[in-house]
């Protein structure tokens, strides 16, 4: 699994505030957790309305000066995603470009002669697609396009979207099966995900949460973008992992379990 | 899910001790709370070494006058299996036949003329196939026997036997993949087990078996036999069926939540 460290997200509180107050110690803590927990990228969300670029900067300049991990540069904006490619000092992952014709038309140009990887939603001008086959047919449009950007299939990362089960009772399964037939396809792509808004309206989010961070492993998601520094999501990793054969000899299950994660 | 109760089982301490002092109240007792929990079928296992006879007829007769709900057979001795036929009052499952000669060439006989369902193990007289394509060749063989002998293909279950993930590595993930590969090919057939030799030989199993079970559904398995009173089963039932498109409305999920199951 690749894990991506999702705390540095200016839609979350503990970082909007250390912005506010230009509190650089707070946002180096957040990388310095999540680089502890095992996270193999740390995902820098700059949306605050109006400073996206200074935020951006500032949020890439403190996170590599503290830890030697790669960036996730996660924005909508091409002039954030421009400041932060002309400052890492390693191939960050882009978070995201879509198969929408607005995204993918503005964000492909920057990607000339930058090494890179990114992330590719599985959503198009109509928006997301209800069924698998249409996922998959956005899936081959933007894996097109990506292709012609000159990306190679294993630096593209296939974000299907998953949507809450409280509003569809299919939304669940149909990501997974998507998953699924994602890696059967194009398996030297990578499938990602953030997880969380397949329980959104309803009680006990946290144990659906993990459950389905295991069933979307079980799918052949190979990447996620999560909270590492969760003993609750570890041990979901862990279990998950030991149990799909991604462990051997069970060595890590057996460590974490000696770390007390599974007390 | 069809959710077998495992708890009368002769290799469990507390029936073994119920048995040895006729206690069939104990019996009773585990029958309804199962039943209350959400069973769909009582296993009883009656292996006593040289009682397996007279004890099978003890629990079928005490389970039916305690709950409805019909049995599951739970033997390896064709006499033990012949005195439930005759004693049961609806359609039970039997539990179960094997691609093993001794197993079917002496168990097919005795369903002529009996209405019944039967769980199909896939291992033959060379023990459990290493490789999904040898299960899967295994299931074809069983199938057929069983189709010969009477059986639709809806009354068969096929239980591709998990083994400890701590001797080998690959055990879950083959497991998993031949769920998978015999819903594809069999959809008319049910898949079922028992998972939690998934785990043995590991600490902190109960969190291993919960992921399982819910990977397991993932990969197409939809009966299991297990411990309805146990509240984290029952909890992983709730939150993976409602995360893989079995819970309409979102309705047992919330129904569990309201009870008391996620706190």
């Amino acid at each position: 699994m690749i894990v991506v460290g999702e705390l540095i997200n200016m839609t979350r509180k503990a970082p909007r505030e250390a912005w506010a107050r230009k509190d650089g110690g707070a946002i180096a803590a957040m990388a310095r957790e999540q680089a502890e927990a095992g996270a193999d990228y740390i995902d820098v969300n700059s949306g605050v309305p109006g400073e996206e670029v200074a935020c951006m900067e500032w949020l890439v300049r403190i996170v590599q000066e503290t830890v030697s991990l790669p960036l996730c540069i996660d924005t909508t904006l091409p002039e954030a995603l421009e400041k932060a490619l002309s400052l890492v000092n390693s191939p960050p992952l882009i978070n995201s470009v879509s198969a929408e014709r607005e995204r993918w038309s503005r964000f492909l140009p920057l990607f000339k002669g930058v090494s890179c990887r990114v992330v590719g939603l599985l959503v198009g001008d109509q928006g997301l697609p209800k069924s698998v086959a249409d996922r998959l047919a956005t899936a081959e449009f933007l894996i097109g396009k990506l292709r012609e950007a000159g990306f190679q299939e294993e630096d593209i990362f296939l974000d299907p979207c998953v949507m809450p089960v409280s509003t569809d009772a299919q939304a669940g399964a149909v990501f997974l099966q998507s998953l699924h037939a994602l890696r059967d396809r194009w398996p030297r792509t990578h499938r990602i995900a953030g997880l969380s808004n397949v329980s959104f309206g309803l009680p006990a989010r946290a144990v659906l949460n993990r459950f389905f961070l295991a069933l979307a492993m079980g799918a052949g998601m190979d990447a996620a973008i999560l909270n590492p520094t969760d003993p609750q999501i570890l041990q979901t990793l862990l279990a998950a992992a030991n149990l799909l054969g991604q462990d051997p000899y069970c060595r890590k299950y057996i460590q974490g379990f000696r770390k007390g994660l599974f007390a």
